[in-house]
Order: structure tokens, then sequence, then C-alpha cells
């Protein structure tokens, strides 16, 4: 009986060489299995699996695993306002965990002998692959075919061709990784410093036909759970909904510079309407409810939380404890947010939340003084800035 | 012979109002001095020095501190690309620390017995004030008449009025104060957490004629000394010709909300062209040119020391020492970066220096491999991921 | 009908004096409450007991805060390993917290219209009295007695006389403050920066008739839960019984210098033998159970969070946060620790536990390497230095 | 003619066989190249160059590393008060960048062609040397042999026997590595979880004659300058003459369990007399003249700090960023810290400074108040605690 191997199929040129390969060279059973974090149409969903039949794979089975992603990052990149290097909402990185998860968890419930990604040796999944594959299914071979073989592109469809898998791949200028929490365009401009992509390198296009357009967000704890009023039960389909919405303004798009987990800078564009909006929006809303020292320490660790997992390193336990400390944090994060968007940019306009630290029941800033006189500020001011006085005064004297 | 008070001077209706008062009521001679930072006109500087005069006060002198300011704030906050909540360039606050501390010298110099400012019972700006007078000059009294007085803003006036003070003080609608590195609006909308500034309250109109505009940043270790290869050996007048460029295309606007010094929460508009470019102009060259570990640590350091900035502690030694990491971090922080404004809106389009560690020399991520093959990255994963891995293999067995 | 004020009771001079003051000057009657955080013996209970009645209170309360101490800090004064500045078990000011939340809690059942406490204006207790009074009990004000009069504690005593309250009040050479986390003994040489307590100043002499002895202590989920075998389903016997055990070691004993809420530095000696066992005991299990980023970030945390509990900022809702974070860590460092004590000092000699991670089952350092190949190190190096490789190879080249 | 290779050498069993294996299987002429620390006996150093020129190597030489030790990492680690893991000095891990360093740079300026180190493919010192050897002499290839041969001790053994290497290496107990900055021991009890070292495994036994000893340390700048009044411009001289008077108090021993940079946990038991009483000297001398939040600042900063060079990651430059943080932390820490040692404990008893922030001059804590009143306090703990008074009232109406 032939061994069984489980393929992450993502239907590009790469792993369509492994279905084959892996199958005609190696005797293999291939199981083909899609990851899906909520980033395809069902149209896209079609032709992978299309292809996957095509190329004569045993089985093909999607794995629907948004509703995971959701629960296991975005929940808390939106806690933490996970913006890597202050710019990208943490989008190819952080799904990989989840698809990489359920494919591990799916070759150990099918009892399968090897796994295979079709990561290259030079970039970051390899990394996020072999390490969770190793972690949730430690028991199970994994093979990295792509990286061992070192193929050109060119050899890889000349293989496939040669062996019934004659698909057609173009070879698209700018390589497009698509998700719900963010796009990645890469290729040509990002392989520079200095250049930007072009306007048509984007997948959403400006094509609003209102000047502006105002978009109301609840937030409860932190989550987003309405737009407009309109309630979302499901996370993931409020976020899909507000990108729909949002993406038609052009907004959210930027240039990410970055370490990658190898430890060379990496460069990538990225669309991400949602995400952006909803990250800055759930900041705003923080920053009205949360205490000071709240609002720096939810920083201090979100800005580890988030490089951490872009490494892959999901599973390490100190994520867990820094999940617990953001979660806490989100007890009061609950009200709406105004926001405006525009061509191309968008405002957050304002906030309103029972929790509200501004509340003018207790008097505004620089207005009035319910709470505290002058002369407590005054010896306030004393006792503040008491051990510098006393630091001047001693060292001063030599 | 009559005591000698120091005034910090703005021209405005309160210290307009000390100034009489002190002199009328209390006999002392009056010395007013402006701080300046480099935010007046001529224009402005001639009304404010006419208006001490027409107060009758004994002296007037203004302390051109911007080069001080620059110095001693400015030139670490673009290092720390601090931005206060993740969104505010440190403005008004750190101004007042040049300013206090220059007043404070002058009064030492002069010998005066007082030191007077103008600030109310109700801001941050009496805890700064207060805390570097004590600091800087702890043997001269501080008077803080406006707070200790408690008047209204027409019973300051009935009283100017009265006392030969007659200047005719309009109400604005918006309170601005305007500093080299940045414009705050405060008023109205401000004062409640769910509406924006009207377009109009903004000093900066868009008046762009361009539709767009390139602009290219030079900096040396960290600094911007050049726009457009026109060096600026004077970083002020760097900043002030950035600001006049960017302006009519009324970028870098925002609405900060924070805390105060005091504990409640605050809420200020902003525009802020110049400092926002360069700030984020700087942090994409840091991206290019410093390691994963010197961003995270600059971050979390950056953080404090703008929080710490803000709340008047500029003196307390551990500036200083994350003073001298910031300038550590600079060194290889040179290069061009390309920004192209639009109307409301700048991009970072991208970076060229010497220093790139993006640098094609080295192969680019994803695309060659001259320094590592697929094998090594295995390798390095396997162990990358050795604990979490040990760790969840003893821990599954419960 | 009289009002009535609540007082926090300790049965010392500055105590008797307010019991006294706030019935014959201020007309008030008086609740005195004592909030016992398990530093007591029953002979001296009974003795601030008598006081009271003697001092013809209306009314005298034990308030038992030793459960509520225990599981509002001390609990995570442990997970966190909690030394202030690296030496001393913050006592006196997290026992503060308790006590001050009880008294304010039964004075809001009481209904009373004051509370007053015995604090004088130049230590840290009336901060945390002050802050915690007004948090938990907003509409009641307070009274700080002490601070207002600034009597000499021979004025204090001559009142007392004079108004029939002629208790005995020794004047000690050293002021000590016993608790169950730690008794701090203040005066003399603690004032001075150079000088270090005699031996005879500490309440717990070195009696131990053993050269040695071994203690084996249970941790689960981070909180000691058996001695040598015993178990303490009340956490707090358990910190008694090994305070028993370990003190005539004369264990734990060490000088604090730290800066106070006021900003001046404070010096004080303490003896703390069943906290530093049990912190060094938790943390050395801790090293062996949790990850290298838990062990840090708990660090980094756990510094903040003493030092703002000492402050007395107990609820700032941030330190909910890090409760939880610091709690998720504790998951798995369960386990038995072995000490050793000698006169003076102790040792953790190891431990057991299954969640162990230098289990023998995975191979032991620099031993055997089941899991991973030299031929992997070498890979890992490779991409580990990759970074600052190219760093140096870019910027050499100048 | 043949290729040159350094030799890091030793003198132990690992480079023996290296340095034969070397010149008789890969034909290359052996440099070898003692890198000393400063741990070794002049009589210890004569056995090494012995057993060099016996093995027959082309030449030998001892590379005096001690100063460019201390300047580049120790005094940093005085700095930073470090000690991984809340206990151990890094004396190890901090030594082999120096030795790796001033290696490469010799075989660099030797024109070599290779160079070689006797780590396994078990350890730590594999990664430290690899990724140094990289960065200071990229051009040059490393010969890792022992990872590669992957021996057993007894087949170097017969192996050197065969080739006339027959040298005398008896099997100790435990493995002990004695450098200026602390002695590890490890083997047998260090291998299990649960058991320590006994007495004798501790190359420095108890033999002081005296009950106890007064030591006093000179600080300047941070810096250990004298030892009783004893100036040492020749800070290792310091380090190892405090050493001397130190070791026979059998003081600064024990057990480390920490990360290794594997991955795995490693324990290891240390004898560190000097480097532990400087740390706790510095320490407590800092505490007096530090202001709060350089002491915290410091700590967060250190501890990474330790645990990045604790890794090799020397060359990082987030590490210069680092020192240039703590040197400007240590601008005031000057004075007398005076120590008692006891067997097997000593006690930091007090510190006098000119810079003690606890001087007399401006009133002690609890005692006088000379800048400040009760009613300042109040002021100050009013507005102290605002924040979390209005968000418990705002958060309480629910």
């Amino acid at each position: 009986m032939s061994k069984k191997v489980v393929l992450a199929f993502s239907g590009g040129l790469d792993t369509s060489y492994c279905a084959v390969y892996l199958a005609q060279e190696m005797g293999l059973e291939v199981y083909t299995a899609l990851a899906d974090t909520g980033g395809f149409s069902p149209d896209e969903l079609k032709k992978i699996e299309d292809r996957a039949w095509a190329l004569g794979v045993k089985d093909y089975v999607r794995l629907d695993v948004s509703q995971q992603y959701y629960n296991e990052t975005i929940k808390y990149m939106i806690f933490g306002n996970v913006l890597k290097n202050g710019a990208y909402p943490i989008s190819v990185s952080s799904e990989r965990i989840s698809q990489a998860t359920a494919i591990a968890q799916y070759a150990k419930n099918l009892g399968a002998d090897y796994i295979c990604h079709g990561s290259t040796g030079a970039g970051n999944d390899q990394v996020r692959f072999d390490m969770i594959f190793d972690i949730v299914a430690p028991e199970i071979e994994v093979i990295a075919l792509i990286r061992e073989k070192r193929l050109s592109r060119e050899a890889e469809r000349e293989y496939l061709r040669a062996h019934g898998g004659d698909i057609d791949f173009k070879t698209a200028e700018y390589s497009i990784n698509q998700g719900i929490w963010g796009t990645s365009v890469g290729g040509k401009e990002t392989l520079t410093s200095s250049e930007t992509l072009p306007e048509e390198a984007y997948p959403s296009q400006m094509t609003a036909k209102e000047a502006s357009r105002r978009v109301v967000l609840t937030f409860e704890k932190g989550e987003m759970t309405a737009i407009d009023g309109q309630p979302y039960e499901d996370r993931v389909k409020g976020i899909q909904a507000l990108q729909a919405l949002a993406a038609p303004f052009a907004v959210g798009r930027g240039m990410h510079v970055g370490d990658t987990i190898i430890g060379i800078k990496g460069r990538v564009g990225f669309e991400a309407a949602a995400p952006m909006i909803i990250i800055k929006a759930h900041h705003m809303l923080e920053k009205h409810t949360l205490t000071k020292w709240q609002l720096f320490w939810k920083d201090q660790i979100s800005s580890f939380y988030g490089n951490y997992l872009h490494e892959g390193q999901y599973y390490d336990p100190v994520m867990r404890d820094m999940e617990a400390m953001l979660e806490s944090s989100q007890k009061n994060v609950s009200g709406e947010v105004y926001v405006e968007l525009y061509p191309y940019r968008f405002e957050v306009i304002g906030i309103s939340s029972k929790h509200d630290l501004m509340s003018s029941k207790f008097g505004a800033y620089g207005e009035t003084m319910a709470h505290w006189t002058g002369e407590d500020v005054k010896g306030f001011t004393k006792i503040f800035g008491l051990q510098t006085s006393l630091y001047t005064r001693i060292n001063d004297e030599e």
C-alpha cells in the first residue's frame, strides 16, 4: 500500500508541481488540502479545486480556517493595534499559522506519513510551515520539495507539461497574496529601495462615486461587532463587509519594509482597507477608555507580540500570556467610532462610549476642575518634580 | 528699591494682566521675556513687543531659543520617531521645556526675586513651568498669578481696562498654539469626544496648485540636513522650509487624544506638516538601515521618552541616558528619502542609502541566496523552534 | 445626632491620639477598625483591642484581611518574583492596599461620614490611604489628622495624658512593622547610607539547633500548596508555617534602599524568611518550566508591577492586565522545590516537575542530541548571525 | 606550499586532536592560538604552550585579551548589574566573544586560509565561534572539526596516541571553565534538575581564618577602581585582587539554570566571588545615586543585553546603543561601598557618595520635610490618583 502525503495546496505552479512529483516520482498517495483563511472568492475556490483534480490527486479538501484564523490571531492583532514597524497589518504571516495548523491537524487525523509544503528556501514561509508542522504533528515527516529541488519556474512548468499536468500558469508581473487581513503585492519596484508600486499594481482601484463616506463602527470589548448599526455575529463577515465598503476608496495602502525571519530586509506593498480602519478606529477608542499605563504597556507588549507572530512563533506559551494581558485590557473598549472615508485616505472622526474617560460628567481638560484645585496641582508638581530637583541640587554642587 | 520679577510673556490676555498686576498691585519691576521657539513671524514678534511696552513694563526681551529647542528635544524626537499615542508630534509640551529653561536662566542672570508664569490651574503648563523653574532656579520664588487669582477672562479684561492696559483682546473661537514642531488647535469640537474640527479651523489651508509634488529629504546621522539638494546647516531653517513647502498641501493634520499630566484625558487638533513628514521619512530610512532589535528597542525607549517629555520631566537624568542610546542608533541613518505630497496626504516613496541593509550586493529577499542555503534555513528552523517543540511534547503528555 | 468616623486603628500613639481627639474635640462617634493582614499574634490583637476600648471608642472591630491580602497582591508578587530593586519583598506597601480597601468598605457599609488615618505628612502611607479611600469610598471625607496637626510625639502623649487616654507608649529604638509578607525594621542606622542594623535589631534571632535543614516546597500553578508534604489549603497558613520553620535560621534579611512615592530615597532593614524562600524557590521552578521569552517578559512586567504596587496604584486597571499575564504564565509552574536552610542563608538545591523542560526524555545540554544535529546548528548559526553579518559587510566598506 | 589554519587552542583533548588531525590528515600548517582572558595561572599557561609544541604545531601564540575582555563586555555587565535569570554572572559566554574576536583578527593578520575551533555540535560555543568568525573574518573558512567528526573522547584519545600526540588527558569528574568573570562547574549533579554540587566540586574552598572581613570598594563612574584604598588602574588586576581576597570565604557560588542558544535548558554550577560582590556593591551604589526611572530602565535594557550577549550577538549594533545608555547612566555612580565577607555569604553594608540622593542635607524619609509639606503631598495624591479615581467612577456606574 502506498504511503500518504498531505500537500498544502494553493493551486499555484509550485504546489502543482509537487502534486505531480509526489505521486509519480515518489509513489505517494497525494491528499491536497487548501487551508482557506477567507481571502478567496467562490470562483477562485472552484478553480483551485478543479486544478487539483486535473493534476490527478487522490483527494482534495478545502479546510475553512477563517474563524480559527480570526480567533487565534486577528482578534489579538486588533486588541494590540499590531502594525509591524508601525505600518503593516501582519497579514500573510499570521495567515500561515492557522493554515499550517489546520493542515497538520488534517494530516494527523488522516494518519498521513508525510506533509509537503511548496515554500522555497529563500523566504519566511518555509520557517513557519516547518516549525508548526513539527509542533502540531511531530510524528509526521515534512517534505519541502521546492526547497530541496531548487528548480526554476521554467523547469517546473516543463516537468508539468511532460507529466500531464499541463496547465497554463501565467507569469504575473506582481506576486499577489490575498487574505482577509490584507493583500500583499510584491515584485519589480518592491525589490528596489527607492521606487514604489504604480497605481495599477493594486488589486483594489479607486472607484468610489461619493466624495466621502461616513462609517460607524461598533466595538464590544475590543472586537468590531457592527458596521453602521448592522451587527456581525460572524466577525470575519464583518471584516469582509467593511473591506467591500472601503476598498473602492483605495485606502489602507502602504509599503512595508521589515526584517524577515531569515535576517535580511524585505519590502512589500500592501492594501488593507478594513484592517487599517479597524486598527486605527480601535486605537482611538482605546485612547478614550484606557488609562495611561494601559496604553503604554499594551504597546510594549504588542510590539513583541507582532514581531514574534510574524516569525511564526505562535505556539510559544509567552504568546498566550500576552494574549491574556491584551484580553484583560479590552474590558471597557466598547462604543462607537466614527470614520470618514475619502479617496486614498480616511480619518477617525471621534468616538462615543459610556466608558469614555473624557466623560463630561467629571470636567474637561483646561475647562472645569470639579475634582481638584490649582492648589492640588501645585502640591502635585512639588512632589512630582522632587527627585529631579534633589538630584540637580546634589549633583550641581560639584 | 523694588524687587524684580521676570514674567514669561506671550502677549496674550493672561500675561498682559500679569504684567499690570505685578507692577501696580505688587509693586514689582516687571521684566517681560518672550521665549521664542521659532513659531512667530517678524510681524507677530513686533506686536508682542509693542504690547509689552504699552503695558508699561520695565523691560522686554526676546529670548531666541529655537536652536536650543532643536538641540534639546526636537532632534531626539526625530531620532525616536516620537509620536504620542502613535499620532501626535509632541509640540507644545516640548516647547515649554526650552522656554521655561530660558526664562529661568534669564531670571537667574538678572538676579530676579520672582518668576511669574501665566498658566491656569487647569492645564499641563503650570506643571512644566513650576517644575523647571524650581530645577533651574531653585532660589527664585515662583508666582503663578493666574492660577492663584482664578479670574474669568472677562474679569481680567476689565482689570486691564481699568488700569490703563486697554488692549483689544479678541476672543478667538479656537485657541491656537503655533510652534516649529507643530500647531495645536483646541476648542469647541475638541471638547467633545465625537466631533472633529471643521476644515476652516486649521491655520494652513489646502492651497497647492500642483496635483502632487516630489520632495527629496537628505538625512545625516538621523538629522534632516537638506531638502531637494539644498543644504540647511541651520536645522531649524530646514524645518521651516519644509513647512513652507508642505503646508499648502494641508498634510500632517490629526486629532490627538491623550493623558494630561494631571490624569484626565485631553483632546486637541493639530497640523504639523514638516514634523509628520520628517518623522515618517526618518522612520522609513531607519527600517532600511537599522537591525531588527535596534528598531525594536528604540521604540520601547522612545515611547517612554515621549510620554515623560510631555510631562515636563526633561531634567530627569534617565532622559540623558535614553538620548545617548538614541544618538548611538543614528550612526548609519544617512541617505535620501523620497516623499510625494498630495492634497491632505503624503507618501514616503522610498530611500537610497549606502547603509541600506536591503543592498542588492548581498541578494534580495525571496530572490537570490548568495549567503545561505535552504539547508541552512532547515537547520535554523529546527533550532529556532526547538524550545516550543520540546515544551509542547512535554506538556501535551498530560 | 453625632456624625460617624471610622478610624484606621493600629493601637500606636498616633492613632490613639486620633481616637481621643476625634471624639472630644470634633464630637464624632469613633468606630475603630483594625485591618489585620496576619502579622499579629492573638496576644498582640488582645492588647490592641483593649487599648481601643480604654480610649473610650464607640466601637472596635478587627477586620481579617489576610486572605484578601493573599489573593489580591501576595499571590501575584509570587507569580512575578517581585523584589523591589532586586532585593525587597514588598511588604508594608502591599499590606496597606488591602488594609485601606477593607477600612473603606467597612466605612461604606457603616454609612460613616468620615474616615481617619494616622499617617504623617512625611511618608508613603498617607498617599496610599488617601488614594484608596477616595477610590473605594469617594463619597466619604478623609481626615488625615496627624498630617494636619503636625504634633511631636511628646505633644501627642501629653494630650493623651490630659484627656484620659493615659497609656504607656514606649519609644522603641527601632520602628518595626510586622506582616505576613515581611517585617521592616527602621531607625538609627537605616537613616544613614553607610551603616547596617546590628544583629539584635532583628525580631527573629538565629536560634536553630540544627546545622542545616532541608525543606521541600510544593507549588501548583505558581502557588505554594505544601511544605514537606503537608498541604496548606489556606495559603496564608502555609506562609506562616514556613516562616515559623525558617525564621530560627535568621534567613531572608536585607537592607532595602529605594524610591519613596514622594520622590526621596528611603532605606529600611527587613527580615522576610518565608517570602524570600518562596520567591527564590518559585523562580527556580520557573527557570525549569517556562520558555526563555516567558521568563524575559514576566520580568519586564513584574518590575513595573512591583513599583506601581509600592506606590499604592493597585486600582489602576493596568494592574489587572498584568495579573492576567502573570496568571497565564503559571499554567505549568507546578512541582517540588528543594531548599536547604543554613544559619543566615539558604540555598535552592533543585526541583522536580513533570513540566521540567530539562526533562531527560529529550536529551540534556551538551550530552545527547536526539532532536537535532551539528549540521542543524551550523545552519541555524548561519541564519542567526545573518543580519549582523550583512550589517558589518555593508557598513565596513566605508 | 601548504595552506595555513589558525586553531583556537585550549590545551584540552578536543583541540589537541584537532592540532594533529589538521596537520597530518589535512596537510595544513597549524598555528595554535590561545586567547587568554585572564583565568589562567602562569603555570597553567606554561603547560598549555608545552602541549602545543609537543603536538608538533607550526606555531603557538598566547593572545592576551583580558583588557579587551574587560573593556568590551565586563565593564558593561557591571554597569547593567547583569545576572542571567537573576543569578548568574555571564562568564563563559562573554569570554568567548573576546576570544573569538582575537582569534579571528589574528587569523586575518596572518593571512590564514582556515580557522578551526574545537566545539562540539551539542553546545553554545559553536554558535558563538561560527558567528563571530564570520563577522570578523568573513573571507576565512571555518572548520568545526569536532562537530563534523563526532568522535567519542575515547576515539580522540586513541587517534592521538596513534599519531604521536600521546598526552595524558585525565577524565575529570567535573568540567571546569575558569575565567576572571567566574568559574563554571558542570557535570553529574548539574545534569539533573534536583541535585546540587557537593562542596568539594568547587575549586575554591572555604579556607578563611577570620570569622568575617570588611572590604571597601571604590567605584568611579561605575567602575571599581580601588579595594581598601588600594587603587587599580588596571581593572582586571582589581578583579583578580578581589577574587583572591574573597574566594577563601567561598562566597558567590550558585546554580544557574537557563536557556541555551539552541533552545534547550542547561544547568551549571558556578563560583564567582569577585563578580557577585562587585555587581551587588555596584547595584547598591546605584540605588543611592540614580533616579527611580534610571534604575527601572537600566534593568529593562540590561536584561536583554545579558541574554543577547550570552547568545553571542555582541556585534549587533543594538548592543552599542545599549552600552551608550548604560555608560550615560554611570555619570554619578561614584563612591565607596562597604562589604562584609562571611563564610559562604557576604553582605553589602552601605555606601558613601557625594552623589547620594539620600543626602541628609535635604532631609530624610519620614523625618524632616525641608522641601515640601503635608499639604503638598495631599495635592500630589489627589492628582496622582485622579485617573484611576475617574476610571472607577465612570466604570462602576454600570
